[in-house]
């Protein structure tokens, strides 16, 4: 049973009726306001799954929890608004939650929402699960369908290896998508957290269209190259570790997309295609893409 | 480090600004159409805190698991509207979810609202949070503030030793509550989950009153009695077990509040006081009540 065919379980079991989109999307959306939806999303970090608790300072796990979510959504758009948190310890002890909730609170500040709520257990094994609600105009929302022929790939930021240092530091970047989405048309877009090649397949998937990449174009992390022996196995690195935390979005190619939006680099990396097949393009030759990025079970 | 204190931080530390309530009553408020609020909430179940597996089965920890959310929603005078569920299992199988959502399913068509999203990982205990959206007409909101001296007391259902049968097949009152704070004066209301005395406690603490208790009046459960040698033994049950998802709300003494709401029997349990003291009151004798329910650490 693969985590991908549990979802498509669960979208059949629990089809959406008054909600605008529901299970599938990086956040699923409801009615508002005449001229905005609500979004939400949620988002857990376990322990010895999500993170090691020798690894990771409190502040650190406090701070990917927050992420992840935002990460969420900005993919569709929006911008956060309010949180709840629940809390799994196995003791509680003022100092963690100190430490937890300093770099919570200055998220909230970067990021401009309020935590409203919560719950607190007493666990064997520490967890942290957010919810984020935030809003969205309506004319403004992406998802992971409305990608069309010919559309060109792009994603912010740099991929691989993020495991080793950049899953400590995430910063989603909520603000620079919001701004390139009300100067250019944007056709869909997704976040990049299980790997590039896993997501992007995703999005594909979702638009019922295919993918050329062209390998040399993706903005492969300095963490990547160091490892890696050649530029290939970094490329590797790039399309499926996961834990990125990027946006990868599509655009129709008269659209004239920056190379940086703020400090975000933006990065032309393939194009859309018809025919729904997944190809690499590395020095001449073609390669299948494969889903490979992180799958839960 | 209690489970109070660290709410107290978390109050502190998180204070309301949008946001019509913050962390503090059963749901976090937030604004919505001219008449409505939105009203959010999550709790969580977690393997050996909240349920053993070898116990429970499937259904009855989903049921258990959306039941909880629904107390809350249901104390605040709201309906149920949408749900996030974040799963986490140590191995996906198909027949744990199946059963799993079957009740989760047929909670969704029994208080009418929609499982819109989740998340789904590999932990290495089973655990389900669930985010539970909800609406209330602004006039209709009850908070955990409002409770006014010489108010009567007021419970829904039985209480104690819930944990033996009654845990497995929760079914909050939402519908019949409804019934009531539209057509009485309600002042204030709770979800009674940790134990009757330490949430009511909860109550007249935020309210700035105290109470009276009639201890032989409060309903105690069949189970309750059953393993009790004598009637204060299962009236301490009641006071103190937790698990027992009822409602208790306080009105004015001249509310000809119902001893029925469809099929949910009401009593009356006590009155509020100006003097912030909590008084049992059991044959001739005053004793004082103790927050002695259910606390996370």
């Amino acid at each position: 049973m693969k985590e991908k065919e549990i979802i498509e379980f669960l979208k059949k079991r629990f089809k959406k009726k008054e909600a605008i989109l529901g299970i599938g999307d990086d956040c699923a959306v409801i009615g508002y306001k005449k001229d905005y939806y609500i979004i939400l999303t949620t988002d857990s970090l376990f322990e010895n799954v999500h993170f090691e608790l020798e690894k990771f300072t409190w502040y650190q796990i406090g701070k990917k929890a927050i992420a992840v979510n935002l990460s969420d959504i900005c993919a569709m758009g929006g911008v956060p608004k309010f949180s709840l948190i629940s809390l799994g310890l196995p003791k509680a002890d003022l100092e963690i939650i100190k430490n937890l909730t300093n770099s919570i609170k200055q998220m909230c500040r970067k990021y401009k929402f309020e935590v409203v709520g919560g719950n607190l257990i007493r666990s064997e094994k520490t967890f942290i699960d957010v919810f984020m609600i935030g809003i969205v105009e309506k004319k403004y929302l992406k998802t992971r369908t409305g990608a069309k022929p010919k559309d060109l790939i792009y994603v912010t930021g740099t991929f691989g290896c993020s495991q080793i240092k950049k899953q400590f530091n995430l910063n989603p970047p909520v603000f620079e998508i919001r701004r390139l989405i009300k100067k250019y048309k944007i056709t869909s877009m997704i976040d990049i957290s299980d790997g590039l090649s896993s997501d992007l397949i995703k999005l594909v998937e979702s638009s019922k269209v295919g993918f050329k990449l062209y390998l040399d174009k993706i903005p492969v992390s300095e963490d990547a190259k160091r490892i890696s022996k050649d530029e290939f196995e970094s490329i590797e690195h790039a399309l499926n570790d996961g834990e990125d935390y990027e946006i990868l979005f599509t655009a129709p190619k008269e659209e004239k997309i920056p190379g940086k939006i703020g400090k975000i680099k933006i990065t032309k990396i393939g194009e859309i295609t018809r025919e729904r097949k997944y190809i690499g393009v590395y020095k001449g030759n073609m390669i299948e893409i494969k889903n490979q990025g992180f799958s839960h079970f």
